[in-house]
């Protein structure tokens, strides 16, 4: 009934990403065996009763206030449990606590889950709490992703309302890079019912609408500011797309089978070496390989600046004392 | 890949549970085309652009603020769209205002879906708010039902925590009649680890714990507070575990298979007439059947009690002018 039985750690587990990843790890027969974790008492508690009434068969679920009892014997980790930003917090301010949380949770799976086989962190910026986390898990990159989806199924979503079609009807959508207002949004490989992008763009209708260089672009802008639309619409960020695209990444690995959408990956070497960023993967019984991404000139262009802009921000980490400098990471972790 | 493609209203989807209830339909692969319904339109839009950032394969999700669109055409409806208790308000101010809720729902399903197959209702208070929208909508008692499963899902949760043993462990948990203070809490059919309560209470250990009469009495007490305990701990009332549960409901009313939990169901006559209470069903293609609850005398007195409880709330809906007197109950919809 369930993809695996193996132990998996849900760190954030009282938050409503956290608490939503364990509700559809049972919905999606992903995963029976979850530990809930939360340094918040009574919101872990309340979570994992309601789990708990939720009554999935054979499901074994349990919760805890300390991070070692959760992460020991944990295969697989999806962690959530950052800090959200307060008022008042600068963007660096949540970057750097955050990337301590990312340290911190690094140094526990090296000591109690060294033997994780999948660790997908969402918690924000996850370009770079992700990154922090390998260094300091001593894992191999191949175990070690971000989610990075939702801007892709965003600009799905988008183009699909646009020209009032099925989002299954628009193949091909993909952002590499950062997540924010860097992120590089290719054009190349969209097909909106089989019509390749670049046609649309050159003036021919689909459903019997086009779309101008204008619109195309303002449909960037809504994908980069899909997170803030959400936050306006609903008065909170977004909870549910994370925890289903994080399961179904997980879902993906555990199977071995295709994921549609970019996962956050590290480049040892190559034009994106030591960063974490979105890109192409597939998964196998070895983990997760990364793909440089492919595109028009425009797309690649667009990915260089995203990447410069990861590396300032990794930088930035480096100088506040959280990751070493680049040179020493192998002495951390000698599977970079 | 989904159970159905045939329409599910999903009433009140801007809200906790009916956004739930949304991802809950699509992650557990039971339905694909849902319609959204919610007068609160930023909460809506949000909710659906989440859903549609899930990326869930071959989902056909839209939404609307017209419930006679989002009901037009539906199979089936699965409404949480009461509105919440406010500070200040009594609880009968709760009954009443979503009765008059229920009542238009009731309306709306006559009038845009009167082929569906079968209704859940979610909102509080459910016994009520459930049969005042059977006698409005004009369907058969087997068509409608409300969400009741929790109390007795709380119940097992209480005693597998108790014996230290995962929730499978313990059967035959099932609390009939109302939800709240006067819910009958049925002793008799419960086993843990194979052992009757009976022989438990009688002084024999399961798991190498025993229990008291007091600690059956503090679980009891438990489970009539569950809601209240959720409320305590997560700062806002259960909708995880009511959003699964109704899910859990439609799938077996479409797979006409086994629901291990009690259903909210209307008897026409027996000694329980003329109520929506909880009660043991089974699911057939003909809709649902339910069962008068067998139990021991303490188990029959407590059920009596309750419906006495639930008999007094209708009238006050009566009185109310919500609902016609009993008598007449056939003349609005001829099924009963």
């Amino acid at each position: 009934m369930y993809r695996t039985a193996r132990k998996v750690a849900v760190m954030g587990a009282a938050g409503a990403i956290g608490s939503n990843v364990v509700q559809d790890l049972l919905s999606c027969g992903v995963a029976s065996r979850i530990a809930m974790y939360d340094p918040y008492e009574p919101g872990l508690k309340g979570a994992a009763e309601e789990i708990l009434h939720c009554a999935y068969p054979d499901a074994d679920v349990s919760w805890t206030t300390d991070a070692a009892e959760a992460l020991t014997d944990a295969s697989y980790v999806i962690s959530s449990g950052g800090a959200p930003r307060k008022e008042g917090m600068t963007r660096e301010d949540l970057l750097l606590g955050n990337c301590e949380i990312a340290r911190q949770l690094g140094r526990d799976i090296r000591a109690h889950a060294p033997n994780a086989e999948f660790v997908i962190i969402v918690f924000n910026p996850a370009d770079i709490t992700g990154l922090v986390t390998l260094v300091h898990s001593g894992l191999s990159p191949s175990c070690v992703t971000t989610l990075a989806a939702l801007d892709s199924t965003r600009l799905r979503a988008a183009l699909a309302q646009h020209f009032d079609l099925l989002p299954d009807a628009v193949t091909g959508c993909a952002t590499f890079g950062g997540h924010g207002e860097k992120m590089a949004v290719f054009k190349d490989g969209i097909e909106v019912a089989g019509v390749p992008l670049a046609e649309i763009l050159a003036g021919r209708a689909v459903n019997g609408r086009t779309m101008s260089p204008d619109e195309w672009n303002a449909i960037k802008d809504r994908v980069r500011n899909g997170g803030a639309a959400i936050i306006k619409l609903r008065g909170r960020s977004s909870f549910q797309s994370p925890a289903h695209q994080s399961v179904a990444m997980l879902k993906a690995r555990i199977e071995c089978s295709a994921y549609p959408w970019p996962c956050g990956a590290y480049f040892a070497d190559g034009p994106y070496a030591h960063v974490m960023m979105a890109a192409p993967v597939t998964f196998s019984t070895l983990g997760m390989t990364a793909a440089v991404p492919d595109g028009d000139d425009e797309d690649v262009a667009a990915l260089q600046d995203s990447y410069r802009h990861l590396c300032s921000l990794r930088d930035e980490v480096i100088r506040a004392g959280l990751l070493p400098p680049v040179a020493d990471w192998t002495s951390l972790n000698p599977n970079l």
